[in-house]
C-alpha cells in the first residue's frame, strides 16, 4: 500500500477512478491474483477443455435514484452486465441476480424493477437463471441494490487481443456522457429535459462494428470513470500513447448545456449504453463516430483541443460521482 | 399475490422460509419465470451445445457480525457458492465477487476478508477470476456485503433427477445448526464456547457419498430455513412424504445446550458445510448419518419424535433470523 492510500474506505473508492484501481491492485489483485482477474477488462475469458471459452463478469448497481430519464436500475442492471459480454466479444448465453433488499421497500417499486429486467433480458433473448435474495433491517441498506453476473459464450471470430496498437483508431459508438448526466442533474434538482440517460444494449452497435470488416483488436464500455478512464487504463495496459480530438467528441446539443451548468467534464461522466472501440483503419460503421488514434508510447493520454492545446488526460479522481451506477 | 402477502418488504421475506418462497413465487418466477429458475434448487444446469453442461449459481452474503467462531463473511461467501455447485455435482470451475462496501471500512478489516476469501478459494483448487467494487455512503449499508457467483461444469457421472423417490434414504453429512446456533448466540451476548460454526467446504463429503456406489437423486445444503426447510421444498416439489426421526438427528453436545438456552429449533436453523441427500438404499458413506425416508405423499414432511409422537414440519415461519448468512 502507498503511502497516500487511506486506512479507511472512502466514497471514492467506488467511483472507478485512480482510488478504485489502487483498491484493486493493493487488495483484490494482491490476495486474490490470477490470470484472469484484470483491472482492465470487462470479463475474464475461461477455456472450457472442449474448445470452447466462455466469458464470466460481475456487477453490482447501488444507483440512487433506482428511476431515471431512460431506465432505472433494473434495466441498468441486465444491460450493464450484458454489455461486458458484448465488447468481450461473446454471445450472452444468461444472468443471475442478486438482490439486497433493505425492510421497508414498497412490493410495488419491487415489481417494477423486476419487470423491468425481465423486459431487458427478454429482448436480449437472454434468461435470468439463477437469483437469490437477501433482506438487510431499516438503515443498513438503501431500498435495493442488485448484483447480476453474467455468462457468454465466446464468438472465435471475435477474440480480440484485448490491448490497443499503435495505428489504431479509436471509435466510439454513440454520444457520450448522457448517462451520469442525467444522475447528476436529478441529484442537482435540475430537470434534465429532453436528455435521457443512454442505458441501454451494445449488441447491435458491436455487431455493426464486426460486419464492418475492421480488425477490432479492443472493445470496452466506458462505464464508471468515463470515457478518458478507460482510454488512460487501455493506454498503460497496451503501453502505447492515445491522441483524442475534442473536436470530434459526440455530444448532444442537450448534454452541451446540462455540462456548463453542472460544470462537469464529459470525459469522466459515465456511459451505459456505448463502447469505446480500439481497431485498425477501414470504413466506419454505421453509428459509429472516430475520435482519435493510438500511437507508439508509455500510457499518455492527450486531448487535442478545439483551439489546438493539449491536455493529458488521467484517470478519474476527485469528481464526487457515488452511486452513479 | 395473495391476501396475505403484505405491500411492503419486511425482514422475513430474507429468512428463506415461507415469505421468501412467496415472493419468489409472486415477484421474480412470475416475471422472470423460465425453465432454468427453481425455487427449489440450488444452481441452474445449463446446456452449452457441445454435450456440456454448466451449473451456474449466485448469492449474497449480508451476515452480521462479519467474524465469527469458524469463519468470516469472506470465508462464508466463498464456500455458500462452492457448495451449492458440489451439490448440484458439479465440480467449481470459478467465481465472481462482488462488494458492496460502506464507506468509512477499515482497510485492514476488508483485507482480512478478502485473505479469508483467497484461502478458501485456493485450497478449492478454484480462482476468482471477476469483480466489481461499488461504495455506498455512511447510513447506507453494514460494513459489506459480498455477493458471489460461480460456474461449474456437471460432472456426467454426478448428474441427478433432482427430486426424491419414494423408498429413498434421507442422509445428512455432518451435525446440524451450528453456524445458525453460533450467529444467534452472538446476537445474544452469549459466548458460543466450544461451539463454531460449520462453515467450510462439502467436496469431499459429496465425493464421499458418491463413492459409495449409492443412486443418489438430489443434494441440497440446509442453509438459510434450516433442514425443516429444505425437506419441505423437496417434499412439495417431488410430490412424496418425508419422515424424519428425531432421535437420529445429529447434534454436537455443546449445541444442544446453547439451543435450549436460546429456545432455538435446530431443524430450521442454517448449516453452512453440510449437506442433506435423497438416495436409493444402500451403504452409509463415511461421515453420513441415515436420519428418515422418503415415502408416497403429496408433501407431508413429519418428525417422529423421541417419545413416539409426530409433528408436522412446515417451511420457515415467524422465526426472527435476519442476517444468519
Amino acid at each position: 500500500m502507498r503511502e497516500s492510500m487511506p486506512d479507511k474506505i472512502i466514497l471514492s473508492h467506488g467511483d472507478g477512478g485512480a482510488l478504485t484501481r489502487e483498491l484493486f491492485r493493493s487488495t483484490f489483485q494482491k490476495h486474490l491474483g490470477n490470470p484472469f482477474l484484470s483491472e482492465a477488462d470487462d470479463s475474464a475469458i475461461l477455456p472450457l477443455g472442449t474448445g470452447q471459452e466462455i466469458c464470466f463478469t460481475t456487477d453490482s448497481f447501488v444507483i440512487d435514484p433506482l428511476f431515471f430519464p431512460g431506465g432505472d436500475i433494473g434495466k441498468l442492471s441486465v444491460y450493464g452486465t450484458l454489455n461486458d459480454l458484448w465488447v468481450s466479444g461473446a454471445k450472452p448465453l444468461c444472468l443471475s441476480c442478486g438482490f439486497i433488499i433493505e425492510e421497508g421497500l414498497a412490493m410495488a417499486t419491487l415489481e417494477k424493477i423486476v419487470r423491468s429486467m425481465a423486459d431487458a433480458a427478454s429482448s436480449s433473448g437472454v434468461s435470468i437463471v439463477a437469483g437469490d435474495t437477501k433482506v438487510v433491517p431499516r438503515g443498513k441498506g438503501d431500498k435495493v441494490y442488485i448484483n447480476t453476473s453474467g455468462i457468454g459464450i465466446l464468438q472465435p471470430e471475435r477474440r480480440m487481443d484485448r490491448k490497443a496498437y499503435p495505428g489504431d483508431r479509436v471509435l466510439v459508438s454513440g454520444t457520450l456522457a448522457e448517462h451520469g448526466l442525467v444522475i447528476m442533474a436529478l441529484r442537482a434538482g435540475l430537470e434534465p429535459g429532453e436528455l435521457v440517460s443512454d442505458c441501454g444494449p451494445v449488441g447491435s452497435a458491436v455487431d455493426n462494428l464486426f460486419a464492418s470488416g475492421r480488425e477490432v483488436h479492443m472493445m470496452r464500455d466506458p462505464t464508471r470513470g468515463g470515457l478518458a478512464t478507460v482510454l488512460k487504463e487501455v493506454a498503460e495496459a497496451s503501453a502505447c500513447n492515445i491522441t483524442l480530438y475534442e473536436s470530434e467528441i459526440p455530444l448532444k446539443e442537450e448534454a452541451r448545456q446540462l455540462l456548463d451548468l453542472l460544470g462537469l467534464d464529459p470525459l469522466y461522466l459515465p456511459c451505459e449504453g456505448r463502447v469505446v472501440a480500439f481497431a485498425a483503419p477501414g470504413p466506419l460503421p454505421d453509428g459509429w463516430i472516430d475520435i482519435g488514434e493510438v500511437g507508439s508510447g508509455d500510457g499518455t493520454v492527450l486531448l487535442k483541443t478545439r483551439y489546438g492545446g493539449h491536455r493529458r488526460l488521467g484517470f478519474l479522481e476527485g469528481m464526487p460521482l457515488p452511486r452513479i451506477c
